[in-house]
């Protein structure tokens, strides 16, 4: 049977049609009125969406490369940094701040738990030379959010950055509330639009910090980036990548259309449907079953499959494409992203298709049970669906 | 009148409409064999139009990222590098150098002359603690395409590093047949897709002297782009940004279709027929009158004529997108961009607004004489035009 492909992954995530269709105009220039307005717009909106008055600035590159440019401005080589590592990300940012000489106390954490932002405050208490402090909001190879409102607090002393690269605009973070200094973001997850742009945003406190650092850049310069921002109109200070921009412009209005807070909403009840059909159909979730776990769902894959197997039949025989696990955790887990352009009925499909390959697989499962449980959440929610 | 949008500027540039189409598919998940299939692909083309046999690494930035990570990638701070300045990228080049510690021989030459080969032999010859050359191709912001086959030769005992971003696809460059180590490309030029992607092509004595450098990196970082190509299907290291390079399949299979010896012959005759049409016009080529200047042509705004008017009136009232010149050159130069998806009439339509824009300047201008002159060009090559 023919069957529709469905990108259920953590990233890239699907696109709106109309946000499609903009991929498809034609290049203008970027030093031009025209683009000046669309960019002017962009930075507008990204920071109602980042909920913040610092400026954003966008990169031609992935969330890999803004969270590069973060560390190359605001440190010196040789400054002590706190990394929070529970996942293939957090693994990431220990390992970047590593390679950019920086001297790392890490915090690991099993994948399938939350950093504890008791110890963080301890850890930054024993060591008052620590000038920033790391963490992910989403650990996209987890599902596990982090609780950042507690991560601002017990760093408030120092710089906190946040990787908000799978989290941004699906899993609650109030920058300016909050307090965070630095959050980096990425466009292809709950932005919704192709993966290319890197987002960072930075407090007047990074700014300071930014200031008096010592590291060589160029190309992630904050300096550079804010003088071409301030140009009339703003500018980039190299050739952005253009279309991705003017998809992001559609995007962007469209999450305002819908409401941020609305947006925050509808993931709290995409996460908990699929849990419920995790749950539902007899597996085991991978991390906590909160709320909070709004933008992936990652699962065990129950004795006797194999995981990767599952993930494959999911995608061959129901065009369903999820992830399977990253590191250690391959094979282990499978993961639906559900970050971004997803509603209700992409989780019921998933789940269903779930079911039906666990069934071929032959594992034990009653067909509709974790469907049924899925859909009880957005019965019960009150919320059209 | 209604006019349509011709964007003549040296880049971004049009995008073939099947390649702008291909912007608007859904987004597939970049850790597949779908899109391994396609990066693969990708790889060996790119290899065909850079016409090399080395690695060639595609990075979600614009040149100027793809840049910085030749110079991350080959050096450890303090090294000493010969840098060619006869542009405004040529001077980008020697401001990233030095701010990531390098020790800068600058050879600056006027905007309107090609760097000299002996020069650069003798610079080395003085000082063989030189590690390195660097030389744009074409520089965007004066028109004038260096002889890079020369430069390689001046070059040949250091490592050479050629800026090919506004010239690779369009202006001849043999990569291996010349012998250049770095080449450094970016995608919204020659290459027919959007803003948003850059290219380097890295030579065995390149990779050895990588596998010496000492400089902080990880973004850019080649050791990991090489170990996630090395991968079956090959990935990127990071997210790559999926659009553009499915954008860049469809084009770099248009450019071998019409074959990279054709694609270069045509650049010669628009850059001919553009070089032909301005001085039809009775104005003054800015740079030489060579057909090696085959990306974009620069010429004198006359007396009397406001340079910033010029380029508005053009776009205002015809539509076309010339750009004004760079630096010190503002108002004092303007610029057609023909670098890639490019044919005769592209060329004759902006000669025969440029002709309508001065005239109703009141400069004084025989409306036909340009146009004539350039399609003369086409109708002496015995190319079907």
């Amino acid at each position: 049977m023919m069957n529709k492909y469905r990108l259920m992954s953590p990233g890239p995530t699907p696109i709106p049609p109309e946000v499609s269709a903009a991929g498809a105009l034609p290049i203008i220039h970027h030093r031009t009125p025209e683009f000046g307005e669309v960019f002017a717009r962009v930075n507008e909106n990204l920071k109602q969406v980042f909920l913040t008055e610092n400026d954003i600035f966008t990169y031609a590159a992935s969330g890999t490369g803004a969270f590069e440019g973060a560390i190359q401005n605001l440190f010196t080589p040789g400054d002590k940094v706190l990394v929070v590592n529970s996942g293939n990300f957090g693994n990431r940012w220990v390992k970047m701040s590593r390679a950019f000489d920086l001297e790392v106390t890490e915090l690991k954490y099993d994948w399938d738990v939350k950093a504890d932002n008791d110890e963080i405050s301890a850890k930054l208490a024993e060591d008052p030379e620590i000038k920033a402090a790391m963490c992910v909001l989403s650990e996209t190879s987890t599902g596990t959010v982090n609780d950042i409102k507690g991560f601002a607090r017990a760093t408030e002393n120092v710089i906190s950055i946040v990787d908000a690269v799978s989290g941004l605009g699906a899993c609650e973070l109030r920058t300016d509330d909050w307090g965070v200094d630095v959050v980096v973001a990425g466009s292809q997850k709950a932005l919704m639009i192709p993966p290319g742009l890197g987002f960072v945003s930075v407090s007047e406190r990074a700014w300071s910090a930014h200031e008096e650092s010592k590291m060589p850049r160029f190309y992630f310069d904050w300096t550079a980036a804010k003088k071409a921002y301030e140009k009339d109109p703003p500018q980039t200070a190299w050739t952005p990548a253009v279309s991705l921009v003017i998809q992001l412009d559609l995007a962007l209005r469209q999450i305002l259309d819908e409401g941020v807070e609305n947006v925050f909403e509808r993931h709290v009840l995409l996460g908990r449907a699929a849990r419920e059909g995790i749950k539902g159909m007899g597996l085991q979730l991978f991390g906590p079953d909160e709320d909070m776990n709004a933008a992936v769902t990652a699962a065990w894959v129950p004795e006797g499959v194999d995981g990767k197997q599952l993930v494959r039949l999911m995608f061959r025989e129901h065009g369903i494409q999820v992830a399977g696990g990253q590191g250690d955790m391959a094979g282990k887990i499978w993961r639906i992203g559900h970050c971004g352009y997803f509603d209700s009925y992409d989780v019921i499909a998933t789940i269903a298709a779930a079911e039906l390959a666990l069934e071929s697989l032959d594992h034990p499962v009653e067909l509709g049970r974790g469907v049924g449980a899925a859909q009880r959440v957005f019965s019960r929610s009150g919320v059209a669906v």
